[in-house]
């Protein structure tokens, strides 16, 4: 993990190359006047809509024309959708070649460019198709994000909310303040490219001791059994919903039940669904047939066992509990307490 | 690595199920017979050309539409295209599902079924993508093969002449004579089974030292990089050439550069152009123009460096040497023997 200051800087440590390697950059149509000129690119659409095998056919076939060999190294700047689909390029062109992240979105700095998950969704499911691989390097430069709407930002920070909620109840008591100060409107200023920072390390932290998800990495989870449901409800609908603005519904939703079931302080439930409301708005995704919003937590990828629904729930700020398992009567009540408020 | 003895083994084993996770299959036409009762099974097509992206899109929307979990375990049963296409589904599926390997041809069972390489062709390259991933289980039933065609029995043999040139110049000896006794004909004996564990020892104990394909894994590459571009031609020409028939011509080419270059006896080279003519015949791959051939030579996924070609060569039989170079002209003379004998 590399930190850059400003874009300049950025901009130096990659028109110099990767140690002399061939760099080949994918990049968004936003992103794309990014890449040091002599880097061939494949400027791809934007959107979680465009992460599916077709764009990572045509990543492939872009490498494939360069004459890519395994040396090479592909640059993926842009949203998590270039991040994602462009990592699992990678992973897979010649059964591996290393890439780069440098992430243009809070959302992607915080979540998709670490921690090695690449993939794209099939048939509704969000990243039904993946596989593990770290990049050979990641450049995080939140001077970038300045020109990011605020959804954009907002959508990025409640996923900084999640690592916060399940490894550090401090952290989470300051980003709470964060949001009230009006922090949030500063993102050039060092405070808050220092909880950026400090984002990423639980992130690191957590996925570094279990690369494979197979334990502790499962906290990750927490708000995306909830959340991933109702992104890809909101998908086969045609409508947007931000990842990070789903993962928060998510998180109201699994903060309701680790409430009823773990015992968890009503005051964390309050605060979150106060911060939803205010900041994030109503909970619509366009979907409230709630058997297909249960069917779709089943199909994820966390379920061990077909027809149950495996969580990720907190006994309290900073204390995941993982594997926990709620009925179909409780869930659903979560989800009319989320629609709700 | 599990040895069977017969095919009621295999049935016993497989019947019982996994070890109680859901069991889910892909076979082709061939062995859709050999899974056991109550298994769902995906049948595809047999053949090289059916190694695609469609294929692996088959086997992942198979996979979703029967609820398949983290938990579930695929197996796969037939040649190498359905042991290379499921492991690649297998592998990315949800980041990654165990699978299991029952390979039904001899070239599967010493070759595509051990050492975790999956894949498929794109591009008109062999294996362009792919990644690596272990099978959970492999089981080698000999008694399979007796029904196969003697071509498809010496397509695999070639791969375990190849096992024996790079590693053990006694198994060398031992296979030739095999090819003369006629033990070929009969690989129902013990005698034949023995040679096949021998071989998979070998691809085991050099894949199992080098997993991703970084160091001592590449001697494993004798005759392929000649041989695949054989391979893509005829492929492209719409030919049938079997991949042991492509790696037998690839190492009578890179046998005649490894005695002009690295001094191996010439006696090698002879006994290995016999066995060609008198067992594989000529070398035809439907395309005579070279220029093509080291253009396909270049893109072999074992080149670093654009513009060079990278061959495993011997300096005696057991006595492999990685990372060498030959110059168009040279190599353009080696596929001009290969062509003549």
């Amino acid at each position: 993990m590399i930190f850059a200051k400003n874009t300049d800087e950025v901009s130096a440590m990659l028109s110099a190359g990767y140690r002399g390697r061939q760099v080949l950059a994918v990049a968004d149509v936003n992103t794309a006047a990014f890449v040091p000129r002599g880097v061939e690119t494949l400027v791809m659409p934007c959107g979680e809509e465009h992460k599916n095998i077709e764009s990572v056919e045509q990543i492939w076939d872009f490498l494939h024309a360069h004459e890519a060999t395994r040396d090479t190294v592909l640059l993926c700047t842009g949203g998590g959708t270039v991040t994602d689909t462009g990592g699992f390029a990678a992973a897979t062109y010649k059964r591996g070649i290393d890439y780069l992240n440098i992430p243009t979105t809070l959302l992607a700095m915080v979540d998709a460019s670490t921690g090695g998950k690449t993939g794209f969704n099939r048939n509704g499911v969000k990243n039904e198709i993946g596989c593990f691989k770290q990049p050979a390097e990641t450049v995080i430069c939140t001077a970038l994000l300045n020109t990011l709407p605020r959804e954009e930002i907002l959508s990025g920070f409640a996923e900084m909310m999640k690592h916060a909620l399940v490894a550090d109840k401090r952290e989470y008591v300051r980003l709470l303040a964060m949001l009230e100060d009006g922090s949030l409107q500063h993102t050039e200023s060092a405070e808050f490219a220092d909880a950026v920072k400090r984002s990423i390390a639980i992130k690191e932290r957590i996925a570094g001791a279990d690369p494979e998800d197979r334990g502790i990495r499962k906290t990750l989870n927490f708000g995306h059994t909830a959340g991933h449901a109702l992104e890809a409800a909101a998908i086969s609908k045609g409508r947007v919903l931000r990842h990070g603005y789903a993962v928060m519904q998510g998180m109201v939703a699994e903060l309701y039940l680790s409430a009823l079931k773990e015992g968890m302080p009503h005051e964390i439930l309050q605060q979150m669904s106060s911060v939803m409301r205010e900041y994030y708005g109503r909970a619509e995704c366009g979907c409230n047939d709630m058997k297909e919003l249960l069917r779709l937590m089943r199909s994820d990828k966390k379920n061990k066992t077909a027809g149950e629904t495996n969580f990720t729930l907190l006994a309290d700020a900073g204390k995941p509990l993982t594997d926990r398992h709620a009925g179909e009567k409780e869930t659903e009540e979560a989800l009319e307490y989320l629609f709700s408020i």
